[in-house]
């Protein structure tokens, strides 16, 4: 476990999520490069900053950016912070900023996001997945609102480590990483039972922001939005039983609970909406939806939903 | 059949529906009076305006308009075009309007909307429920657009008529008083059936029009919005057989290729949500969502999109 002492980290996509993240570890004393596009001088000529609600005003300045992945040092650790959307696009940067053997993390919400990345980049690349459990948001460029949580889980996808131990030693060198940085971060024995489980929070509220142009207060305070998210849940819950991964009794009830306890949130995909980019409706409702319906299982509202928000994005972008 | 020469109509609520049928009625020779709230003095003043698509423009002018129902002559036939959401408090207005053993007919959508202002009337007011195939809207005070179609279809609800014989009689006089106005009319056997076959239109295209801010061309030009159309009405006729009222085989699918051909229509529960009015969920949605849950039968595409107009329209009156 030599290499967790200060790796050198890429982040590739420096949105909300690779920007709050890398600048952590920034902070924390890694070496941290950042990729980016559209901002990339507004951040290489004022760095990048995080109003925390939980850490205060954080500022890192100046930031090692760049515009090309060929301009970058090889990295041991790449974030992968960029949409679903953009995945298919991502693998020549990935490779390009990779050392030989370096862990791919993916941080993005949706289900099996790994799997096309996979095909595309080199066996000897670790590939991992992160759930992150944030209320984040960029306000512009480089401007980024983390407003509650920050935890990260981490887990094992696909790779060179072949045996179990392998796995969880890399894993748990990821999770090191986050630690080191003062955010909490759990190591993940099934990567897609997880992702099943994030998907518990992320169909209901993801979706609602945008049909009904309301955040989680607004959305937790409505009686029939209540019992629409419940039984979304549910659906998702069925769904991932139906495709043989369980949910713990009470899971869906928890995160339910925990929403109610947020400042109101407004969740990635209703950013996506108002600026008109395109929703990550493969990731977070396609693919599920053809899981279950592959394993014999409809989910209907979720269906519906998925409807909705398809006309909403082709009208959108 | 002695009274279908001539009847005294009275229009109770002069909107789309009213306005329109009223209008017709009295260019046929009817003495028809219309009762109105908030367009009274503009109606008075100007008369009334159709702009028709099928019969090219009409105007009423002068128009026998009043404020109050006690202004009104005693009527044979009552027109209530009222929306759903102001049943209950009609009720004194249509008996202030009545004969002894006057014919109300409903003309509204939505399941069993007699049942309410039934209780609320006299017994011996015959109460029918009326059925429009008709694309029309309000423009503006007394102005009315009529896109296409105009078909209404009448059946008998409840009244002093106990036997079939005399039910039909009075069926078919009031479906003599539109054909005589040059509007197609057809009597039909069973009131509740029917309405569950409207909503098969209804509970699709009204809820996603609010939602989705569309009109009947963008929904039926998209393939998700046309997917979720098909799997809704299936609902509706699910919930139909299940409260043992049956649906001929196709007729879901006439229903969806006939909306292809007509213009682009927003229906009436559109026109509520840009104007602030209530939306008609009650009637539309609620009940028939009720009816199949008592008769064992979920409906889940429906009850989502139920659920969502509600938070809708909460927030918007």
């Amino acid at each position: 476990m030599g290499t967790i002492n200060k790796p050198v980290v890429g982040i590739i996509g420096t949105g909300a999520i690779g920007g709050f993240y890398g600048l952590m570890l920034a902070r924390a004393g890694f070496d941290v490069h950042f990729l980016l596009r559209s901002e990339f001088s507004a951040v290489a000529e004022r760095g990048l900053q995080v109003d925390s609600a939980v850490h205060g005003p954080l500022k890192l300045d100046p930031v090692q950016a760049y515009s090309a992945a060929e301009d970058m040092p090889k990295c041991d650790w790449l974030l992968v912070g960029a949409k679903t959307t953009s995945n298919a696009g991502l693998a020549p940067s990935i490779i390009a900023a990779a050392k030989p053997g370096a862990k791919v993390l993916v941080l993005q919400n949706g289900l099996d996001v790994e799997d096309s990345l996979r095909e595309l980049l080199p066996d000897s690349l670790h590939l991992l997945g992160g759930l992150c459990l944030i209320c984040v948001h960029r306000n512009g460029p480089g401007l980024i609102t983390h407003q509650a949580l920050g935890a990260v889980n981490v887990g094992y996808h696909s790779g060179p480590a072949t045996d179990d131990v392998a796995r969880m030693a890399i894993v748990e060198e990821g999770c090191g990483l986050f630690r080191t940085a003062g955010i909490d971060s759990q190591a993940m024995p099934n990567l897609h039972q997880a992702r099943w489980q994030k998907l518990i929070w992320n169909i209901p509220y993801n979706g609602l922001s945008v049909l009904l142009g309301a955040g989680t207060t607004a959305l937790m305070a409505d009686a029939d939005s209540r019992a629409l998210i419940q039984a979304l849940m549910a659906e998702v819950v069925q769904g991932a039983k139906a495709c043989g991964q369980d949910v713990a009794p009470g899971y869906a009830d928890f995160l339910f609970t925990m929403t109610e306890k947020l400042p109101d949130y407004w969740p990635s995909m209703y950013h996506d909406f108002v600026h008109k980019r395109p929703l990550e409706l493969e990731a977070i409702y396609a693919r599920p939806l053809a899981a279950a319906k592959a394993a014999g299982c409809e989910l209907p509202r979720i269906e519906a939903l998925y409807r909705t928000l398809s006309f909403i994005d082709r009208r959108n972008t």
